[in-house]
């Protein structure tokens, strides 16, 4: 049985295999952010010809059932099958977009002031020949060879072993070394025949509870050469990490949680490979930042101390690792490197974006909120770093929402409202002409839009009558942000609601933080602000929304995906990555669940802004005009 | 389709599978010189009932095919079949025979003045239980408690931590530590709940081109507790190590010849284990002894270069390596160090043997000879060792000859003849009633006794009429040592031709040896003779035959396997490995192939004593008796 796709490619397919599964095994990856559950409604295809019996039909309009639409995940092809794969459900990488990224990362490198000193090197040596007069083994030899260079203590896995008397002779004795410096020695990653410093390529990695992001890395230069971003599967054992930690710990599925982040990175790892034509010997090192559970399954760590009082994680640091040990399929020798936690919510993904916001090194009191699923604040600088969590919810990150998607190519990054006709104005990312779904960043604006315009009221609630663009669809109440050819994309009543709860969450968490430490928001002189939004994040529509307090509007710097950019420094600099050590050893972390007025604060900012809009005095001008 | 035994148990058998397979699938292991190729003849069944396709019948007698036998590596049952294995054919441990053994090499070790301090130790620690005021990772918890321990730096792999949480809290915090010291850092190779300091056991391998043997020994207090042995598998791809190379690097055979030698130390393991209801858990650690080859192919390292000019290993010092990248089926971070090689041809397995008979450490000029299926010679002292090789073949283990066996239970050791009757008398290890076949000191004995009998000339032919023992079997002429209940054990001529060929090869070694360093034997003060002989070898007899230089008798000690006693010694003391390395950094190595009067040697020395009778002053005078 086949499936050919539009552009004539034909792929094996059986009755037993989802469309999802038959197109994997090909190396093309749906996106999906229920992870084959059949929920997210993310995985859609059409089909053209042919007959798929299709299990799950969630979120897909009546019409769009009519038109061929089936659910990726839930379709089984009956006979042969031409599909349509629209650009939405593909799993891409960036691309352009990388390479403009890319510039600011680097830029914010050289500001580092530190010198390109990857966790791995590379190192060539010509070997003399061996002859009856020079007779020492190819091993002996190898390492003589090396003292020359500072690499006098070497180990050499076995497996390198195998074939390293072929491959000194390969190229007459001419052999590269990629090797890593652990502890007191330096341990061989890669012997190849011959020169091949390059290319040479590093990985950073930032494993979020909703959001995968991979970024491809020159080592020779630090450019970044593409990013991979995709959806965690470990969302089909639930949304946060507690029900992901009850699934491992109470269903004994702590394996299969392992093996879905594991096969995340590697269908990310396969599609950079492809797209840049790289080989996976070229890849010399893996840098990882997660929050401490992510980080836990990502090394199939037991985790149901964490869940427990005193909430104790198996470790906060981790030594070097190696791919293959933890089954990432490029050279099995690779070193892993992973970001330090600092307690069981507070994980090497905060300590990695307090290194990239540089707070840390400065006097001034800054605040630093790392908006993901779990929300984290920091508050310090160069002396005190206190952090704390509070759970804000996949909704940024597009999990949970109707047409939420991450901010890649096609997303709603930015919305703006005519005051008089209520049309909204978009800009999409990479400026796509049809956008495919909207982001953290798009949502904000639109929802702070609508409010000034009273398309919501300060509850969240659409008027009915306000525009044709406020609809009954199937969810309820639903807003359209942009009428497209295929589909529309909207914001339900739902969608709006649960954007709310998060910013209430986050707020809530801030205001109790400086509370609990004696501070007010006046003494706060930087705001920075992390997250998956897109690439800007309006803070004066974060502002009106309540999810930031509102303060002076240049004390706000947003600075993107953090987590992935302290994993982007880290993989070219040691100096950066022992200041990224000191940080979580710095940092202390204080429990906000135990403060009685949590639940007061949480309450409050449901309204938009803020139940008391004292606290708002900007948005009460605003409001007023 | 089933196989019943004997003892009633009733196996899964199929027409597909050899009656070996079948048999080896339920932990029932036979012995197998050839490995299966169906030549060697041993791992012979007599089929009861039932009918069974025998595709090779070598090696067995006309009577004996109308008994029902068949050769199990090459009979394919083609119904229900009741099998009697005959005790010779199945593979044993040595029991009783290992705690006699267990005595001398405890008592060598006490000698040695070394303290026991095996590779490995472990250590119980209680610690402090989680609270929310101690409220550190588990890891940073064990280091902590570790430290107090001298153990400060300290390594825990990945594998290990996966249960880290569940296993520190199972006995409420009390645990046990496995660990080894390397380089600078302990790395922990296990983690029990509990007070786990004993039972432990560690492991010592001599893998010898025809034999290997392990000894599985109490690490608490240094007791042999059992020994195992059995043929090196690898025979299926060459009896000696020119032909396994070939096998290995021009019929891409290295992952095969590499498996065989796993699976025998597999096999072994799995009999000690059951027969000591043993857990895999309690071996903390393995040492390894073998030539330059068997250990190349141990690691699965490409042996190319061994074979041609200039002669190179791939590395002749290992770094501690861990069985699970091994497949040695224990725990799978159990460390494995491997005694270091000198050179091509001399390897870890003479290294041990040196260190087993204490020449190194003594001033007069000491001679060691290790016989087996490559025969190294060394002549040193504690200013000089120099060693040399030369091909004595497997005979003397037993392998490739009609009765050959191992020194095991069962094997005719000791053989005397009446000079009237020309009746053999004879002695068996472990005293069994009916011996299973010979072993090495035995068939030195036989053709001693038989060359001074008449029985056979000094070429080594028998004497058709001297004896109604003397019979034409399958393979021409034969000497009926022992009249059996099912079979008779006989030497044939065939037989004691390797023999003669084998002692040949060794005393013109020694000659060649001594020559090209400017001695003679009146200089050795001291011979010391290692080999799986049995547990004695009768010095006068072996100088009769022209095997060992004729010299005062008490100058010669017998040390039977020393590659193992070495390997035994360093499992339990640190000094003596070192000391070890020691030997193998100062020990030279002398080609004697190159030597022009190597060939006119050897020719000499095929006759009995020797075609120069004025070398053997002693015998001449025995003869002229």
């Amino acid at each position: 049985m086949d499936i050919t796709l539009t552009s004539g490619k034909k792929i094996p397919a059986s009755e037993e295999m989802t469309i999802l599964e038959s197109l994997g095994r090909e190396g093309i990856f749906l996106t999906s952010s229920c992870a084959g559950k059949g929920t997210c409604g993310k995985c859609r295809v059409i089909v053209k010809s042919g007959s798929a019996d299709s299990k799950a039909k969630t979120k897909l309009s009546h019409e769009e059932i009519g038109r061929g639409y089936v659910l990726a995940c839930k379709a089984f092809p009956q006979s042969d099958l031409t599909i349509d794969i629209p650009k939405e459900s593909v799993l891409t990488i960036e691309g352009k977009i990388a390479t403009e990224k890319s510039k600011d990362l680097q830029a914010l490198f050289a500001a580092s002031g530190a010198e390109l000193d990857p966790l791995t090197e590379r190192t060539l040596l010509q070997l003399p020949p061996a002859s009856l007069d020079d007779n020492i083994s190819d091993l002996a030899r190898l390492k003589r060879g090396l003292d020359a260079h500072g690499l006098s203590c070497l180990n050499v896995p076995f497996r390198l072993l195998k074939n390293l008397s072929a491959t000194l002779r390969k190229e007459r004795w001419e052999v590269t070394i990629s090797s890593i410096h652990t502890e007191d020695c330096h341990e061989v990653i890669n012997i190849f025949p011959g020169d091949k410093q390059a290319p040479r390529y590093g990985v950073a990695v930032d494993i979020g509870t909703t959001t995968l992001v991979l970024y491809l890395i020159d080592l020779t230069d630090g450019k970044v050469v593409d990013i991979a971003s995709t959806y965690n599967s470990q969302i089909r054992f639930g949304d946060d990490v507690i029900t992901r930690i009850v699934h491992a710990t109470e269903h004994g599925e702590l394996a299969n949680i392992n093996e879905a982040v594991i096969n995340d990175i590697n269908i990310m790892l396969s599609l950079l490979m492809k797209a840049h034509a790289t080989d996976p010997d070229t890849i010399d090192q893996v840098v990882i930042a997660g929050n401490p559970t992510m980080t836990q399954f990502f090394f199939s760590l037991d985790p149901s101390s964490i869940r427990e009082e005193p909430y104790i994680p198996t470790a906060n640091t981790f030594p070097i690792s190696f791919t293959g040990e933890l089954g990432i399929n490029i050279n099995p020798n690779t070193p892993v490197y992973t970001f330090p936690s600092v307690a069981s919510y507070v994980g090497g993904d905060i300590v990695s974006g307090v290194l990239a916001s540089g707070m840390h090194t400065r006097k001034e009191l800054s605040l630093f909120m790392d908006i993901g699923t779990n929300g984290e604040i920091v508050l310090g600088n160069s002396e005190l770093l206190v952090a704390a969590a509070c759970s804000a919810g996949p909704c940024f990150e597009g999990s949970g929402m109707k047409h939420g998607m991450r901010a890649t190519e096609g997303a709603i990054e930015d919305v703006q409202i005519n005051r008089n006709t209520l049309e909204p104005e978009i800009k999409v990312i990479g400026d796509a002409p049809q956008p495919l779904g909207i982001c953290g960043s798009g949502m904000i604006d639109a929802i702070s839009e609508m409010f000034f315009t009273g398309i919501i009221d300060q509850k969240g609630k659409l008027q009915k009558d306000i525009s044709k663009r406020v609809r009954v669809g199937e969810d309820g109440l639903e807003f359209v942000i942009h009428y497209g050819k295929d589909r529309d994309i909207v914001l339900t009543e739902p969608d709006i609601e649960n954007i709310l709860r998060a910013k209430a969450a986050i707020y809530a968490g801030i205001s109790i933080l400086l509370n609990e430490l004696g501070f007010s928001f006046d003494n706060i002189q930087k705001v920075y602000i992390a997250g998956g939004f897109g690439k800007f994040l309006d803070i004066e529509k974060a502002i009106i929304l309540g999810m930031l307090p509102d303060m002076p509007r240049e004390k706000f710097k947003f600075l993107g995906n953090t987590s992935v950019t302290g994993a982007y420094l880290c993989s070219l600099s040691r100096k950066l990555r022992e200041e990224g050590e000191k940080i979580a050893e710095r940092m202390t972390y204080l429990e906000l669940s135990v403060s009685r007025s949590f639940m007061d604060e949480y309450v409050s900012g449901l309204f938009i802004p803020h139940t008391n809009m004292d606290s708002f005095p900007s948005v009460k001008v605003l409001m007023k005009k």
